[in-house]
């Protein structure tokens, strides 16, 4: 039996960089100690409190059905907060609710996006970013960046690939390079994309976890509001990934459109999880921030590790859960290194190679160990690394 | 801004009845008091031991990403449980746990259909069914059912749309006519679909809800097993219909394509929720027929009350939370006839006209309200269609 054609264009773009994960389950799986830096998944998990006020909400009989954009006490909280820190007026009627930031991106490409129109999206990337521009029938096409501007898009490079596009997905700060978007970047890509009439869909997700430099939304510059659709979640900001809550922020009619589809889709987010996400809400910025706090003090960590190299340099990182590493001085790609990594250390990261072609060379790590387990793997990592320029 | 075009065909194809169900919300907050016999959902909520177990599995560190086809355990309970009901042999392989229902007939029509392909699907029809379809980018094709035949399609009707199609819906039992599909039905479906080479795609969330007959599945019939995808959830077995948990049971081939596509829409389901799922099919067939029991009740009461009558006719019913009126003897449409019985009666019906063609002249009478209401509230809605016939 024939499946659609979508189904053969739906792995990942990149090279498939997962066997160095699969790799350090098998290694465990035989009792061996492996250091697991691929994952961008924090080390503690949902906070109790948010899980009883989940169950307090599934008790109190909020278990049928919730179709539409979301509670709208939900809706009106995160408008609040998306006005508080971006000075962009926003209300409920500019929000949607989603079963996480993927569903939400998936979402924002479907109602943007005609089968055969073109989707930009700038490499590296985020895994499932070409996948899920093509899973709506769109060509999806990269716009590369460059290690030596340390990835920050540049706007001719998206003007060049802009003929038949109708949107550009960018990620700030970006996963997996670290970077955060300077003004200048943004103020490049906001003119691009309003002379080309695109849809701008920026995934913000780690917007909470800046480590230098400022978060700026483009939807906040001069006529974006009314072209931009930001992907936020719970996930990251508040070590809730596995409750898939997340939404869009965008014009009305686009809200509209996102709820439209969600009916034919997935039919609403459960109630007690949206409740679950207000109680979240309300744990104010401190609680953010000591959900950021580790991955604040591992990049520190990894900056003082190779400032001792002055072989090895890490991509300029201003935020998120990630750094990543140039080991092009190796003269490996980023897979050799990291299968001889993963071999001669039991550290396991994610080549460049995975997330497109643009961090070829380079390595992604997660900070998601334990700050004294990190820095011992770091320092073995660029031991490592140095050996292997001797023997090159 | 210029939205796809796929959002201008999300909509329903039906005429749209929800009218008289916001109605009865105005009405309701108006202080009236109005028996609401529209939505599909039960009078009770969720069992809190099912509530409990996902708190402590939430609480026990269920909390992170759960990206692929489901937990291990629950697709290998739910595969059980499938072979234990149909006698179709089916491991785990064959199972891919979904956000709901809803996600799963989504995703078995992306996986199934090309862009420009023909979907086709059964008038009556579920409100989702077509705009589903179109959402992938094929063209909805419906296929009339005829009253004189309870609503059963005849394998012609079908086979007469087939030329370009690649998938047919069906659905049994049936919302909205609660009809559960014969042998005879589901045979010639059978032929047809095997002549034609299509994908079955068979809705069965009612399929422990049986009033009158045998619940029978396509994919047990010869040669079905490697071409259906059926749909289930714990929505309307285990009165779970906020937890969005479901699934797809389908070839290998299929199960793999859906969890590939899951990774670019949803990103998995709460390992919490999974738990809670598997929590509730632990209770076993006892749990769901007491679920199920009020339905099983309340349609004794609509066959009650309607043999009193020699002018009005339910359509034959074996299954699910709806019995159909046919209320041609009033002449009025079933549009119509809702209309005056919410501003006679207060008595809130959905017209068939909101599921296609096929049902006009037709009202969907929910049995979600408690018996002694719903039995008053029926005999009421008789001496009503009596009276219009008088008057008529």
């Amino acid at each position: 039996m024939k499946l659609a054609e979508r189904v053969s264009h739906m792995s990942g773009g990149g090279s498939d960089g997962w066997e160095i994960y699969y790799r350090a389950r098998a290694l465990r799986a035989q009792g061996e100690a492996v250091v697991n830096l691929t994952i961008g998944e924090h080390d503690v998990r949902t906070d109790p409190a948010i899980l009883d006020a989940m169950h307090a909400s599934a008790r109190a009989g909020n278990t049928g059905y919730t179709i539409g954009a979301g509670k709208p006490e939900l809706r009106r909280a995160i408008a609040e907060r998306v006005a508080a820190r971006t000075g962009v007026p926003t209300g409920p009627e500019n929000v949607v609710v989603t079963p996480g930031g993927q569903a939400a991106l998936f979402a924002a490409h479907m109602v943007t996006l005609d089968a055969g129109a073109r989707g930009l999206y700038c490499d590296p990337y985020y895994a499932t970013y070409p996948a899920t521009i093509r899973a709506t029938g769109a060509i999806d096409v990269a716009v590369p960046t460059r290690p030596e501007v340390g990835f920050q898009p540049k706007p001719a490079a998206i003007d060049a690939r802009a003929e038949g596009a109708r949107t550009l997905l960018i990620n700030t700060p970006n996963n997996p390079t670290g970077a955060v978007y300077s003004r200048a970047t943004l103020d490049g890509i906001a003119e691009v994309v309003r002379d080309r009439d695109l849809w701008l869909i920026s995934d913000e997700v780690y917007d909470t976890q800046i480590w230098a430099g400022d978060h700026i939304t483009p939807r906040a510059l001069p006529g974006m509001a009314e072209r931009t659709l930001v992907v936020g979640s719970l996930s990251k900001s508040h070590a809730m990934t596995g409750s898939r809550i997340g939404w869009l922020v965008a014009p009305e009619e686009v809200v509209t459109a996102v709820s439209d589809l969600a009916t034919n889709t997935t039919y609403g987010i459960p109630g007690f999880i949206m409740d679950a996400g207000l109680n979240a809400l309300s744990l104010g910025a401190g609680f953010e921030a000591d959900i950021g706090q580790p991955f604040r003090r591992r990049r520190q960590i990894a900056l003082d590790t190779f400032a001792r190299s002055n072989k090895f340099r890490l991509v300029p990182s201003g935020g998120g859960m990630f750094v990543m590493l140039d080991v092009r001085a190796t003269g490996l790609s980023g897979i050799g290194f990291a299968e001889r990594l993963i071999e001669a250390e039991r550290i396991a990261v994610m080549p460049g190679e995975s997330f497109g072609t643009a961090a070829a060379g380079h390595i992604r790590i997660a900070m998601t160990v334990a700050d004294e387990a990190f820095a011992e793997a770091l320092a073995r990592l660029l031991a490592f690394a140095e050996a292997q320029t001797v023997a090159a």
